[in-house]
């Protein structure tokens, strides 16, 4: 029976889920892959906490420099996150030719440029599959099972902490702040919570998505991102009321030419399968000229489906280690050579519905200013509803309107919130919508 | 650049459909692969229809013998389908050292053990992602993804037929035969529509799934199967008054003895995922002890969707062969030594709740003496609703179990329709839901 062995960097919460598996799940394993996958070293320099995991004499070290340095070792699981020590200990792992797995999005879509053509050179692999969507194998989906396809499109729910917190205000009606609380104490958010609800973890997996699926080169700083921490229980009360549930999007269309990339709160109709998916789960929609659409539903994040993930990446390096090869599929899904710069459609470009809240003062003539304005910026109107006054005294004005281009709008909007009659900013939600023309 | 070179057996609806990606395609999966796939030979007895393919002259022949016996083949994709000519074509094939790619899951699924053997013995891959879910890679999710979990159960909607057949008569209320009309006329049903409306297309897909998910040998013979031929949309109706959808289901369970295996029309509450998908679309549930619960959806059938998971297929073993290896992942998921034999329970011992519609003469205590006997068996009424009258004059009483076990369902059922007072056959329907008691 062959043995690959395996040294795991940090065993926080997947980290310790991925040893558990190691460890408990090993005869099943080995029935499935032939080999035997062994846990040589875990290095963590938190030695106190209580894992709940037996680790054998000498197997829990501190010093993740020696893990990847032993040349016994195989495979480097890399579990501490972030972009400094851990880019120093994967690029040094690489370079000692050792296959790396992690599920740190914020590096790969940082620096997966370097690190993939690094990775390349030496022949090594590197499996990221918990990177984006915990337990959902969209990047074996994108790499692997949709390789005859043009993929044009790619709408995900990527980020369990919103997706909470959004369901949770849809769900009871509390503010965003009550709702942000409840998830900190559910832990489904962090205590500094700024990278998932501003959007750039989300953003972090839609660069890593849209390189493997359009074959362009990772680029993260192009990709509009705009959190939810401005998300009013009123809009998604306005937005159920009209058929439409709000979710923090990943959006990405390619045009063959350029790429649509952006993060955002998305007005959703409500019987889309995505608007269904609540609490922290995650999913993903793939379009693509062959399969048509394809969605992928599960736990984004938490320990055993993060680590269910990150086994099956390690399996997948094992059984090339097996056989003797590497480099069977290439990181990011194109041949190095074939990977190009694709432009980032500006956001001033895009063409979308929109869902305005405007604010204004119960006076004569407001809603014709507005109504004016955006009819001088060629926005057109759907729907518009004027609801009773608000706490202050105003009223709000809902509208919704045909596609139009983000430019003209964002114009449009500047000039309405300099209005007299106008108490507030404006708010502003796109929608995503197959069925409106 | 490497070439690898491609037979093709039937010309069909999905092999015109993988010819056209192969042939279309070709520089988008040679920038991903890095080889080039060559389409050598397509064999179809019929040359007359225009398949809207311009093939080089000598590429379109009428003997699939000769393909498979061609010494400058690499993979045979057969898409005759059918379990004769198909499995001499196939055993010939491997015998010949070809590596095999096919959508035929009746084949598979009644002949799998002895085909996956010789295979393994050749050293020679199979791949059939396309045989279950058409475009949605849930074999290489189970294979691959998931190999680190126990599988304990996976529910899924797996024939097209049968789902556009219920989401019309749920949504307009038609009879089934007009349904079933309605999908012939709209190529969603074969003109002898019996292998998917009875359920066997379902079974044999989840023999398949079973094998993969628990390391067992394929058993199509003991899985229970009932189709919806017999679904009445008054019991639609009644399911969705009360929260329900009806859905054919193909269901597995793993105890670590037995698996339950079944395929039948089946109620589940239609807040489940399941109960969304609509129309020809398919969807499965496949849940482990590390991810939990993760839902894969997309088209079942049809030229490009199944044509996508076919070209999957031919592009994973294709960078097998630049690579020199084969065998990389077993064809049944375990190692062919780890597959055993594992009992399919009888039905008769399945515990799950049940919907009763019987058909009552309006006379005083039929519900007493139905309500008794249901009593005498054990099995413990949920809710019950008498309805008002039908057309024959007998009343509808309609009434939901707690957990019960079939063979005291079955009893009971027997001695209910003895009843002097019970107009007709009572109707059955049983109900999957995590949330009853």
């Amino acid at each position: 029976m062959k043995e690959v062995k395996i040294g795991l960097l940090g065993c926080g919460t997947v980290g310790t889920g991925v040893a558990k598996i190691l460890l408990e799940r090993s005869e099943l394993i080995r029935s499935r892959v032939g080999a035997k996958l062994v846990l040589k070293n875990v290095a963590d320099l938190d030695r106190e906490t209580d894992r709940g995991i037996r680790f054998e004499d000498g197997v829990f070290i501190s010093d993740a420099f020696q893990v990847v340095d032993d040349p016994e070792i195989d495979i480097i699981v890399e579990m501490i996150g972030g972009e400094t020590i851990a880019k120093k200990l994967m690029m040094r792992a690489i370079e000692n030719g050792k296959h790396i797995v992690t599920a740190n999005k914020a590096l790969l879509a940082a620096h997966g440029n370097e690190i993939f053509q690094a990775a390349s050179r030496k022949g090594v692999d590197i499996g990221f599959e918990a990177s984006v969507g915990g337990c959902m194998p969209i990047i074996k989906t994108i790499r692997e099972s949709l390789v005859g396809n043009r993929i044009s499109e790619m709408t995900g729910i990527l980020n369990g902490t919103c997706n909470y917190i959004l369901s949770s205000i849809t769900e009871t009606g509390v503010p965003f702040a009550d709702a942000l609380r409840k998830a900190q104490e559910k832990g489904f958010a962090e205590a500094d919570p700024t990278l998932d609800i501003e959007g750039f973890d989300t953003a972090h997996k839609l660069a890593l998505l849209s390189s493997l699926a359009y074959g362009m080169e990772l680029n993260l700083d192009d990709i509009y991102v705009e959190g939810i921490s401005n998300i009013d229980s009123l809009d998604i009360e306005f937005a159920k009321q009209s058929g439409y549930t709000i979710k923090l999007l990943a959006i990405s269309k390619f045009s063959g030419d350029s790429v649509e990339a952006r993060v955002h709160p998305t007005m959703i109709p409500s019987g889309n399968l995505l608007s269904n998916v609540s609490g922290s789960l995650n999913a993903v929609s793939v379009t693509g000229d062959a399969v048509g659409e394809i969605i992928l539903h599960g736990y984004g994040a938490g320990m055993m489906p993060t680590a269910s993930a990150v086994i099956g990446d390690i399996v997948d390096i094992a059984r090339n280690l097996m056989l003797g090869i590497s480099n069977r599929i290439p990181g990011l899904s194109y041949q190095p050579q074939n990977i190009r710069k694709i432009p980032v459609k500006p956001m001033d470009d895009i063409m979308t519905h929109y869902y305005f809240r405007f604010s204004a003062l119960d006076r004569p003539g407001v809603l014709a200013r507005i109504a004016g304005l955006l009819g001088d910026h060629g926005i057109s109107i759907q729907t518009v509803h004027q609801r009773g006054r608000d706490a202050k005294g105003a009223v709000p004005i809902v509208m919704v309107t045909h596609i139009a281009k983000e430019a003209d709008v964002m114009n449009a909007m500047d000039q309405i919130s300099s209005l007299d009659a106008i108490a507030d900013t404006p708010v502003l939600i796109r929608i995503e919508s197959d069925d409106m023309d």
